[in-house]
């Protein structure tokens, strides 16, 4: 059988796994904050904020090339083999949910920026609430994949239900509202738009925390599954 | 520096990389049927399809494990260089773009199960065709892959536009409804909901086309892009 680490130095190999990880962090809180910038700037009213929001952010798609990039050298020069290989397809795969969760802080501030524009249909309580719990989910997600925290996994899946329990009560909320008052529906729909947004966070932060149960957990789950290449 | 080839023989890892192109095509036809599926079973207002969408679907998730798993094989096993790596790990994205595509067959099918209780709100005319154009571009995404044709991958990111202008199209025609008749709110609220879904569907597709265009044109792209590891 072949040999368990690539001719390269494996010292070194950890190393590059220590430096990826690190900027997969940092790419992990410039994505959260993005979110956290984009309901910030609805809660408080403030255009400035979120146009700054939907103007981009250069430096998270630097990032999110750089992790690829460091991906694919990683796998090119080490060959790793077995968990050190899940390892990095994982990385790439948290790399694609946390791009989308900076996408999707672009469309809570193009919701947000017309909402603002209207009469505030109601206090904007739950909401932040909601995105409060998405960031979270999102940082631990991330926490727990560099640390291997299958524990504080399980916690990140079950926080998801609340935030689905969130976005029911602000879609039942908004459309009380809707039906009786039609000015209201306008920016009531951006306002569940927003909640739509945010649920999609908390699936990413969703989705990032079964790969690292998934990755901690694999040996037993695989043995579950007939082999494909039989 | 290493030999361009892992140990195995490089006409069998050919042939695995055959077989697993082709799963792939299984997979991508089920996801787009679904949609079809679903959307199908809107326009229909027929809950006993939308059901059996909402059920699930055993066999996905079966070639989505299968998919991850013999990209896993090979790459561990023939530990491939360069294209055949990067060809690889666009597979694991792949794989996963798909999987979210049946996630949101299931979406469509919920929201269409709620507006098939209620009195239509109007002729659907609009929301078949943006389903039509999503499912097209997935379909020629993912041949596009298969045949690393880049000219089909534009015509795909072009298709993108015209499921944008229908989504606020849409979006626009039942606001109207919805600031005139408050019975129309709920149902209506639906109807965008699956237009945002199958918005996303369009994403997916455009994902897939743009990783394509990537992989096809790595070198040149890559070119502009200082190396991570420096």
């Amino acid at each position: 059988m072949e040999p368990l680490t690539g001719p390269h130095d494996p010292r070194h190999f950890g190393e590059d796994l220590a430096v990826l990880n690190q900027v997969l962090l940092e790419m992990a809180e410039k994505a959260t904050r993005r979110v956290e910038q984009a309901v910030g700037g609805l809660v408080a009213g403030d255009p400035a904020v979120l146009e700054e929001v939907i103007a981009g952010d250069e430096e998270i798609n630097r990032l999110q090339m750089e992790i690829d990039d460091r991906c694919f050298k990683l796998l090119a020069l080490h060959q790793p083999m077995a968990v050190d290989l899940r390892l990095i397809v994982a990385t790439v795969k948290i790399n694609g949910d946390l791009e989308r969760v900076g996408d999707l802080a672009v469309n809570i501030a193009e919701a947000a920026r017309r909402y603002v524009r209207h009469r505030p249909v109601k206090p904007l309580i739950d909401l932040p609430r909601m995105g409060a719990i998405a960031q979270g989910m999102l940082r631990d997600a991330i926490r727990a994949f560099v640390a291997k925290d299958a524990a504080l996994c399980r916690d990140v899946l079950r926080r998801d239900d609340e935030v689905d329990a969130l976005k029911d009560q602000i879609f039942r909320e908004l459309l009380t509202y809707m039906l009786s008052d039609p000015e209201t529906v306008e920016p009531s729909l951006d306002l569940i738009l927003v909640s739509r947004h945010l649920e999609r966070v908390g699936d990413h932060a969703t989705n990032v925390a079964e790969g690292v149960v998934f990755l901690v957990e694999a040996r037993d789950v695989r043995h579950q599954v007939p082999p494909a290449g039989a």
